[in-house]
């Protein structure tokens, strides 16, 4: 099952912020319905907001092309792409999804969506590349082990349009080779895509898999419970720093400090070569109710003021490895660090 | 106001579960009781746990002394004592509270009673000397700016019997002082102290807070909006080393990353002279609920397994200061670590 695709003339996917206890199938039929369920993380995940992207010029375009006034169609559509390109800044790979989507606009509907379904089935192609590449990686880089796994967010086919995601992809690949002891899910406040999502996935798959508060990752690293963390990422720039969900750079500052490698697992299209480094990234601040609240349930007085960072950066130093379809890029940093300890 | 107080026969306190939402108090009559309230943590928090746990005693004491019997009712105040002394066994002040108690035990109730009191009064006097003990300290650490300051859990007047806490009694004295810009509140999965009681005292305190899920605080540090750490502890151990909430040793470990400076505060009554370092501190594990559910709401899947350690401990060395009533311990390779920096 593709946790993302497109049927009659809509986007059909699983509603991320109704699991793991509801399993509820959207079909998003226009642009606004399509910017909504991305702005509300019914649709989320870097790899698969490219797909979502993508589709949405699809929708425009087949709203705005059927106009008798083509010059002004197409300006409609592009403005409806412009809205959906925007409705989350962090995530590269949406603009990325849109722009390859809008470059067929010319050549009318259908070729837009030929393109966005062209780009779905890369995705899964690449998608499955990277984590088979990660896998070797992990391998090389904790051999002779039945490996304990730390992962933050959700990673998996929900992050994604394919069929196992990036960085949980990953650890099926690992799993299937007979090489995972167990998996430790960071909850992953605010939202809690680990605990929603990520365990969600990982249960149907019958990977044996442990959840915990996000706070105790530092704990369990010094305890000997964590060989490798394994992450996705929303942006990589240019040096190879990462954009990725709040709590990562923790991670890496705890996986650093205890010398256990840090890989991270993306399509290329989460590799921004516009941006130097991460220090450019624009991270989204979400709204406060999200921490005031769980999941809707008030935890704190009505009126504190939070902080609430979708994202954090982590610089290349701290990752061992970025691993993608294509490549492998590794910080000298990074590795002359674990080589000193 | 007392939050933790004797009152006609009982141990009369805020219930802690219920904040921030509900005050209620809770009348504490039965040992059976006291030994329910401390276990879903209505009561909690080092200091407030060694108080509570002195007043066990006097209930005991006045339950069974009165017994014809002398002998048989002293072992069964016993038999009490120990029952509470084990209901948590991490925080070293209940076990602490139990003995000192009991130690007037030949003397009658009212004598057990009377020594219950006295440590009340003491806690309050003590806990207050160690928070201007830690201002001190804090001041010195981050001299000529006005502070942000970071907390985790709640070491406030909810954590002791006293007015006004440990770290956040420190924190207190500092805005007193009008040295105080905001204090980031870690909100504490699973149980969330931070965000329930942290939050709650600030507020009423009129502090400038704000709260942020538990893993950005890390992003928060990078971002230099983090000058001081100020946590309390539930063990100290004789070299120096420190139990307290899960997620401590994480910021610990961050702290030092980024060059900040980590305050412990807590009574005398918290170190344990006996256990030579962290490594022989038993960690509690509490029920996997907690972490599956957030206050009673299912977040993960039913049968998801998780850790759930309610602390974790952190070694001396990243420990800038340990402030109590008495004398500030301070780490010799914590102090060399910043100066390198």
């Amino acid at each position: 099952m593709r946790t993302l695709d497109w049927e009659d003339g809509a986007v059909v996917t699983i509603d991320q912020c109704a699991l793991p206890h509801q399993e509820i199938t959207l079909r998003v039929r226009t642009v606004d319905e399509l910017i909504d369920a991305i702005k509300r993380l019914a649709i989320r995940g870097a790899p698969a907001l490219g797909i979502a992207g993508a589709f949405g010029v699809a929708i425009a375009a087949r709203t705005h092309l059927s106009d008798a006034d083509r010059p002004l169609g197409e300006a409609a559509a592009r403005a409806d792409a412009e809205r959906l390109a925007s409705a989350r800044p962090t995530a590269v790979n949406l603009r990325w999804g849109v722009e390859q989507a809008l470059a067929s606009l010319g050549d009318g509907p259908d070729a837009v969506l030929a393109t966005a379904l062209r780009l779905m089935d890369e995705d899964d192609r690449m998608n499955h590349q990277a984590t088979v590449n990660a896998a070797d990686v992990i391998v090389g880089l904790c051999p002779d082990r039945p490996l304990r796994l730390l992962t933050h967010c959700n990673a998996g086919a929900l992050a994604t349009a394919g069929l196992r995601g990036t960085a949980l992809g990953a650890v099926f690949e690992l799993a299937e080779r007979g090489l995972v002891e167990f998996v430790i899910v960071d909850e992953t406040r605010p939202l809690l895509q680990g605990a929603r999502l990520t365990a969600w996935e990982l249960g149907r798959a019958g990977i044996p898999h442990r959840l915990s508060v996000d706070s105790a990752a530092a704990s369990l690293m010094a305890r000997g419970l964590v060989d490798c963390v394994v992450v996705g990422a929303d942006r990589i720039t240019a040096n190879g720093d990462v954009a990725n969900k709040i709590g990562t750079y923790g991670l890496a500052v705890s996986a650093a400090y205890h010398g256990i490698p840090m890989v991270v697992v993306a399509p290329e299209s989460t590799v921004d070569e516009q941006l130097k480094d991460g220090a450019l990234i624009e991270v989204e601040e979400r709204d406060a109710d999200e921490v005031r609240q769980v999941l809707g349930m008030p935890v704190a007085p009505e009126a504190t003021e939070a902080f609430n960072p979708a994202f954090d950066v982590t610089p290349a130093e701290l990752v061992t490895a970025v691993v993608t379809e294509a490549r492998v890029m590794r910080s000298e940093k990074a590795a002359a660090g674990r080589t000193a300890r």
